[in-house]
């Protein structure tokens, strides 16, 4: 694991401590609301027209696995996706059929040091400390305002910080608040924007999938609106193919706007059998492709290829420290374990990227895209 | 309101209740399990390859809106999609915006004397007496066995019923349970299946719809696994669009098999400010084309219209006691006041069912369609 002002295996273990305080949605058990603060204030408001977010330069149009090395991993991909749209092939499958499923962070984006989502979190409630007396009286908010990300913040603190960083605010507001954080935003060690640490072979296998008939969708831990702040643009995937973890929210119609606003409780983690839970919620169907980097993506690699129908389950394994970060089965995040383990007696296809991939990110571009809403309308 | 033996206020008040007790999934407050049983077994496997479904006989390809009379209605349908897929008028809307959502209940379908789906719950559970003994020992069983429908059923007693009918089964055999008997059913007081007793006008219009390039959605009050039973081959509604209540489910890995199973806690009830919950949190867009019945979907219809955006609110009105069923006021099921006050200061389009329907239901057939699920494969 990559030694990073971050590493506190406290502080990074709390979205595994999420999954055991948080999973209501799926638990027979009441849930528990967070002890976090209420309603936060919505102090800021982005400037969406002036901002752009950087995006790989070879998203569109993609070029069918370019960046893949040949060898196994690009042979299965493209044999599985051949047979299932060869409607002369016994493993043919209906396009409606066709539903690939990919998880977020570690998968199509790097995840090091820490979750990129929890980087936002932590700069945007410290911006908030100013404005709301409840967060200033925190026991973390002298150390957050200090020190930012290399504050000390117990796992405590930072389920706190992840729910005041949504609290309050709209769904509307807070993707802007999200889009315009990317667009200023660099990665502390690789000092590029975040929507450009996203992996060019998985940008290509996106779109091969798409071409090849598949509806793709992503899974994943983040906050289905943070995810959806950028998932259009950088993935291709429209807000409505985005699972994710999800704050719970409250109608509200005033002066004659409505909107749903985020109340401080997460309500769905979208991580482990959770990912299997939101899949048939969801989308109702089970997925024939299945993507994922952690022991987080195990039931749904499971729930996808224990079927008698073609299945292919993939694991991105980040074994390149060179080009990316090295770490599997004692990190803190994206611990790889029990599926690197099981992966293959249940057939999981484990993508090197030190091996499999060509290119690791795509070049950079910034995109001349004025960030707006492609879909929330005026 | 039509006389039936159904129409208990007590009883058929339930799914308000239900919306009291259960809206865990948008409340700060802790959510609490409902007094039910646990697990009930898994009685009878459906014959799903025998049974078959029956569809109106005009649902494809559909005649843009051949069962609307002239008029305003129709009128107003017309130019709103017109304009909104030209590409010319300053009201046009890229495809991707083009959502539209359709309460079920009422809207797509009848729902007198009682939402359908109460009606398989009671028969359902009625079956499962003899074999659960944990159900058989509850103070409604003696009179649910004796009267089946006609027995006096208070809230608690339907609330019990509603969710033992779907609890401790996987949701792929709970699918076909409904599938089955969708084809064996009929309705008490029209003896038709109930697959039949959907509006063909409405049927036209999800397809005038899809064909000028929305994406329609169902979102209803009615367990979304009770409607996926059918949507796809009834509506054309794949069941990654069919948005409903939901019970919690858990994962499970038996046997080499992966199945998600129904715990005894209806987890989200999707009706009234529920609904504009599930379409940004599931969707992520805000629709333009709002269908509805009842002030049960009031906020989805608020939520959709009140933008700077070209937006259509339609309201059907039952009003046709000839041909179906004339309520609104005064019902307890689907009960339509504040929506129908509203309406006209909202500009939302209320729609005689008596008016503006040519024909209310399609002239039967019985579709040699095998009941398999056309997504969950073997």
């Amino acid at each position: 694991m990559p030694r990073t002002p971050f590493a506190n295996p406290l502080v990074i273990n709390a979205l595994v401590l999420l999954g055991t305080a948080l999973g209501c949605a799926h638990s027979t058990e009441p849930c528990v609301p967070l002890a976090a603060p209420t309603a936060t204030a919505v102090p800021a408001t982005a400037a969406p027209l002036a901002a752009t977010v950087t995006v790989p330069a070879a998203v569109q149009p993609v070029v069918a696995l370019a960046s893949w090395r040949d060898g196994v991993a690009k042979q299965r991909i493209q044999s599985f996706v051949q047979e299932v749209g060869d409607a002369a092939s016994a493993h043919y499958l209906p396009p409606e059929q066709r539903i690939a499923v990919f998880d977020n962070d570690g998968t199509l984006w790097s995840e090091q040091p820490l979750y990129f989502q929890f980087i936002f979190a932590v700069e945007r409630v410290r911006g908030l400390l100013d404005k709301d007396p409840v967060l200033a009286k925190k026991p973390w908010a002298e150390g957050l305002k200090k020190d930012g990300l290399k504050a000390h913040l117990d796992e405590k603190a930072l389920i706190e910080i992840v729910t005041a960083s949504e609290a309050g605010v709209s769904t509307d507001e807070f993707r802007e608040l999200v889009r315009s954080w990317l667009s200023e935003a660099r990665h502390p060690k690789l000092a590029r924007p975040f929507t450009e640490l996203t992996f060019l072979p998985m940008l290509e296998l996106l779109g091969f999938l798409r071409q090849n008939g598949f509806k793709v969708y992503i899974v994943s831990g983040g906050s289905v609106q943070f995810m959806r702040a950028f998932a259009a643009l950088v993935y291709g995937v429209p807000p409505e193919q985005v699972i994710g973890s999800a704050m719970d929210t409250k109608y509200q119609f005033q002066n004659g706007k409505a909107e749903l606003v985020a109340l401080p409780k997460l309500g769905f983690l979208d991580d482990g059998s959770g990912k299997a839970v939101a899949i048939d919620r969801i989308i109702g169907k089970r997925p024939v492709f299945i993507a994922g980097n952690s022991d987080g993506d195990f039931e749904m690699l499971e729930y996808g290829t224990s079927t008698n129908r073609p299945s292919l389950g993939l694991i991105v394994h980040h074994d390149d420290e060179v080009r990316e970060f090295a770490y599997d089965r004692q990190s803190h995040v994206g611990k790889l374990d029990r599926a690197l383990s099981e992966a293959p007696a249940k057939h999981w296809l484990v993508v090197s990227m030190k091996s499999d991939f060509a290119e690791v990110y795509a070049p950079s571009t910034r995109a001349a895209v004025p960030v707006v809403s492609p879909v929330a309308g005026p």
